[in-house]
């Protein structure tokens, strides 16, 4: 697969993954995430290392989530042999609340030629106040 | 160079530019950044890219930023032969505030073996207020 469908797959995985998650139902995500993930959001203290630590949070948030319709912004992939980076912006629709994202994933090529995430970055823009 | 070594010398070159913005000094970052960089961080709507957009941010930032002590915490490096990602928690401690970072920092490496950030986000904890 060359860079460009590289790229494409990549993208339409992540789709799949996110609107699933909209539905409430993580297991797209945990399907792509390597048993290495690393994980920040902006939930937690510190990063978040690790296949069962992600599945326990994930699991716990099964069927919390509601997302009526999604925006993916200008999602730009860097692919190399080995691994590959997408980055996006998203903002989220749900019942009476607008969220915007920056989301960054990191994916590696496993052995048998799987791209999984081996890290997931999620932030909320605006920043923090004070 | 073997992949400890790289992620050793990856995470000494973070700690050089990271010391260097402490004390108002972009130049550390801006000299690591690949002209294909990508940004995220808290205060922009929308991710950056590009080194000269990067430059200019970063050169309205010259002088403003005073860092006294930092804890670079759990810093972990994934290589491969053409990429790299460094992530860690930050503890910024300046007077009279602490700020909370995560960090993810993604690496490709040039035509002419220097390792280059091709994506950086940086985000708050804890998450936004309303």
């Amino acid at each position: 697969m060359d860079k460009k469908s590289r790229a494409e797959a990549l993208i339409a995985q992540e789709k799949a993954a996110l609107e699933a998650w909209n539905q409430g139902n993580p297991s797209g995500y945990l399907e792509i995430y390597d048993r290495d993930i690393t994980y920040f959001d902006p939930y937690h203290e510190k990063r978040i290392d690790g296949i069962e630590r992600m599945q326990a949070l994930y699991e716990s948030l099964r069927g919390q989530v509601r997302v009526d319709a999604y925006e993916m912004i200008d999602a730009r992939v860097e692919v190399s042999e080995e691994m590959a980076v997408l980055t996006y912006n998203l903002v989220s629709f749900s019942p009476g609340e607008v969220m915007r994202w920056n989301c960054t994933e990191v994916y590696r090529r496993g052995d048998r030629g799987a791209w999984k995430i081996i890290h997931n970055h999620w932030s909320l823009i605006p920043p923090p106040s004070k």
